[in-house]
């Protein structure tokens, strides 16, 4: 098949019902250990994060909901954020609890030794879940920096055995209709063991709690050549992916742009999720955005990626499932092979390009966005006060 | 501490109970995709293998059993073979599958889309338990050659289904007091996706079938960096963790002596062990050498790598749990790890060659094999035949 | 831009000269340690090789060469071979050496400590010279399996003194218009060290020996995450690429088809050769294809190979230049990869498809081959004999 | 051989010559990304540095050099500052450049695309000769930032075109005694493409520069799996390598306290260094320490650090050479290894305590620091005032 002018009816509504969360920190500085760069226009505030988020929403129609990071979005009444939210015609998204940034917790937090340490990273859980309520979020999303750093410096099974405890009253804290989410991350900022370093380790603490409680994927926390959709195709399969966190490496944890650095894999990522139709609302998982924009423009690069996903979306939505089981079912590997790729090389920009502008928004988001002047204007308006940045 | 002449009462003690299973292959041909080299000497049937399996336990005194290969160790009579073990002072440990040498299995065994070839692996798999029987062997080990090299070949995820059914109807014909062991590998000989690549997945289709399931981990199965030592703890603190294939890798599964490329993880992986007193007889694990040996003499790199596994779980019963815990608790990070070092750099082995003639053992169990002239007289008597290698 | 009809004139001119070579082996069997899998129809001595790869030249015309690898290719009379393919449209390309499947090569070949078997390794490669002149073939090609297991196995620097001897002799034995080729590789079938790990290794070496000296870069020979292309454009600038071994991995020198595993990777690699014009004939890089076959069927990989290396280079001349430029002196990052991304998601194969048919060949020539019959009767001829394999 | 009481007489004098110089940022406050963590008693000024830094040469007698950062150490007089590590019986080491922390330098310095952020990277260089000159110093020690995070974002090949003009702009300022040292590093913070990426790029520029200009080589910047011993023995085969940055890592450049994530990784590196003599006074290889403290005492890590090197060392000199050849020429793999890990094994601690006491040392550098009390007391008086860190 080749660049189709309008996509088949069914990818269309596929494609027109699917969302992606941004995430407010996306909006603001960040960098590396290395530095941290500002940019003019950046957001002073949560709100002035939403304005940006919308902007990305307006031109691709397709990212309603923005995560927020608590306490870096902390303002002083969140049921005023969330009403300047609905006003922009977006929700609030996951709450993102945050422990890696309290001198306290140097030592981890939820599966700390000092009780003492514990029992506020517990409690700033139950505060996440408190900021939910007032914002109408559903879901609390849960990374951890604990590990250590050092052979010997703690025990590794004690912390398990701590953190579990820790979840579990987390756990309690939540409502019949709220859940969690469980990251789990292979290195950084730990550099010698990691508390929640691989999916199985998530898996057994999700499994552990309840129904509530399920697995958060992000594609950049894995060791060299691991085959995420592997791993995708397992959570699926024991009903608890709960969240996925897009972004593209080469190396370690980039936090670049997803799709940008492999996008074969995200089509191979996104392939095993449409096989089961997880990409459809109601499906239970909840697909984000997780991504550093530090030397390019940061609202571009959220319409960008949104874009990316929205085009190997539909890539994967054109896959010749019959004629690929049957290849498969014949051991015709190169055919099943050549039927997957045939899809992956399909160009499916005009056809989306179509479609947005039936749905009333500009054909290419980028150029129109870019055109639009708004980079400008924020910059010009947004003098004085503090850029917000990971830090809150 | 430094250099104990004598090893403490109770180290002596786990250390002189301590046993780890040796592998027939071990003792065979083996060698890369490039090339297989011979060896003058190298067993040409079963029972020369367990001959020289016999040397480095006569050497050791810490390697009693022998794990077979099937169909590569197929005999006639495996009660002979039994029995011959038995007159040696060996004992036939864990019976491997083998579902990756037969034309058929190219497109995958437990988990191939063609009927006819999973009910061909399962039966292999009961025939593995009919040899248990006959040769006195407790557990079958399974690790499958299955996955894919392409996108697309066939469906990651009926492949798992596939796995779970064929795994179930195999686990139905163990015995009470017979166990099954699953391994998993990151690659090769697949290239694209492996059908059990990592703990999570073993684990999963273990805790699926029963209690008397349990999880191999190959030290070399995993991606880049990974931290073994928590895996292990992971698996401890579930009580699954059934068996070690021990062995070394500095890239992919290279199969070199365990201990060779990276001494101080060894140590720690050790060390995780030790914590939960799962290195004394009864624990369930069982600790196991799977190695190739190509270039370097086979029963040589046998009795080094008993004595490598040796020399490092007495350095981890050394550590001082009481003042570990006790630094842990303060955060003492830098003392803390030097705890750990200090047992690592004590030079073990003048205690462990006291402790060995104690036992009536050769001190230095290396040189005095290599003075004994063995492999001389195997060179020179075993002449015409075919070398054994990998393949029946 | 979406899909052009027709390629533009000079993409089309740029395509229809670019040639890639193919392997005489990627014709016979190969597998992995654990299996090589047999095929009905596989050749059975290097005229049938050429006989299949003849195939690959007449559905692509775009292969019009093949390596040959000695002594697997070895025949009686190679004017006889040279004549043979001559008559098939084909040329002899590259003669591959080799020191890897003998015994004496156990403990290395050009760098092997004992001066009688480096004696033997050189005089192979004059050996391989005088193939080279009864084949007319202009390029030696060297990869050694040489390196170490164990740490002390050797010494590394020795080796590299060695080495270094061994070449400077068979670089005496090269005429004036012959020139010959080191390959690198990362690790395989050395474990603990690799006597040419790395390009730095490999360009020391051909700049010790003189100006028909030049580095192979193989895709599949890298540390997890080495940035290739990058690799590519500093042995451009060193005018030392020599010549390209294509195929694809996922984790360690897998040889798969090019451009299965990350499509976007091999699109980044030729970009930087059609930057400075290398991709045209004369430039002076011979570009191969080296990968093995053993689940898929042989000539329809080396086809798909040729149609992904095409397709990818198709894209690269797409990239508009002048804008990229552009873009990079305003350091707009977004704009500067969206026009990269622009040609690497713009469909060419309506545009191939319609060079091909204006050359006279078919459109689709992987559709064409599969209809062709050509499979089915030789695998219906090929009775009897041996197949052909990794090995002579 | 088994923990000798005293070390032979030419080991010891090498280990009594044997210096390792320690960077001023190791007393300061770092950390990741995430969060860096600050610590009472964290110098406060350059001069607070050297204080500390002066305690690690006090306890050790190893490490009378620092190396400075610049702008990190600026102060406003040098001379001072060289006058006051004099009292203090220190040395001013090589100093460090810094381009990764002006804003101007966010896309590239000595790369850069920009002729006047180029202008401004070169002059910065210049005036670190400055500060050479001023404290004495006579190496400039580069290392770069410099890449990109997109493919397409800017030009690969120009980069290279554009840092070679750089340097050789920086080489001209150099004195006859002075020198340059180039370090590389595989990624971060570039997650595409880093401009210096191995020890190839940093050979090839130093190259082309002169005989003052050399390779420095951190141990935690390279791909997974890297053989970085074979580097060693290749750069001082081509009498390049320059200096060391020691420090360890599991995943990334984790840079953790030298010898704690793979201490016989250490070994196999300065194995090399003292097969060739390197580690003796006048070779020309600075040894020196890079590494962040942020979770651990900085003195503390610093002087195990010392220790560290000191007693891999002294295990490196004890390797019987004389055999080892023996064993490496008779391809005796297993006697070979063996005899390197006896070296390994051998508890030298005893050995260098005597020595320390026969140098008026105390025996045990880190426990008669931790006892010393000098923690408390800076504790106690550096208050108020900021804390240094990565940053001027």
């Amino acid at each position: 098949m080749t660049t189709p002018d309008t996509l088949p009816a069914e990818v269309a509504r596929d494609i027109s019902e699917f969302t992606l969360e941004v995430p407010s920190w996306g909006y603001g500085n960040s960098g590396t250990r290395f530095k941290v760069f500002g940019t003019p226009g950046t957001p002073r505030d949560p709100f002035e994060k939403l304005t940006d988020a919308a902007q990305t929403h307006a031109y691709t129609g397709s990212s309603p909901r923005v995560s927020l990071h608590y306490p870096w979005d902390k303002v002083d009444d969140f049921g005023e954020l969330r009403r300047y939210a609905d006003d922009l015609g977006l929700q609030i998204g996951m709450i993102n609890s945050n422990t890696f940034q309290e001198d306290e917790y140097k030592f981890g937090s939820l599966t700390a030794g000092d009780k003492t340490v514990r029992r506020r990273a517990i409690d700033h859980h139950l505060e996440c879940i408190d900021v939910m309520r007032a914002t109408g979020s559903k879901e609390l999303k849960i990374w951890l920096a604990d590990g250590t750093n050092y052979a010997g410096q703690d025990s590794i099974r004690a912390r398990q055995d701590r953190l579990a405890e820790s979840l579990a009253e987390i756990y309690l804290g939540l409502g019949e209709d709220e859940r969690l989410v469980l990251e789990y991350k292979f290195f950084e900022p730990s550099f010698y063991h990691t508390d929640v370093p691989d999916w199985g380790t998530s898996l057994l603490h999700v499994q552990a709690l309840g129904e509530k409680a399920l697995v958060v994927l992000d594609t950049g926390h894995h060791a060299p050549g691991t085959n995420i959709e592997f791993i995708v195709a397992q959570l699926l399969r024991q009903n608890r992916l709960g969240a996925f966190d897009f972004n593209s490496r080469n190396y370690a944890d980039d936090d670049l742009i997803v799709g940008s650095a492999d996008p074969f894999q995200l089509f191979r990522i996104l392939f095993e999720i449409v096989q089961v139709g997880a990409h459809r609302p109601g499906s239970g998982v909840n697909f984000m955005l997780d991504q550093c924009h530090y030397l390019e423009s940061k609202i571009q690069a959220q319409i960008r990626s949104v874009l990316n996903v929205q085009e190997t979306l539909a890539k994967t939505l054109l896959v010749d499932l019959e004629a690929l089981a049957d290849a498969q079912e014949r051991n015709d590997v190169m055919e099943a092979n050549a039927i997957l790729m045939d899809a992956f090389w399909t160009d499916v920009r005009p056809g989306l390009a179509a479609l947005r502008e039936e749905r009333g928004l500009p054909a290419d988001p980028f150029a129109a966005f870019r055109a639009s002047g708004y980079e400008e204007k924020v910059a010009a308006e947004r003098v004085g006060g503090n850029q917000m940045g990971w830090g809150a």
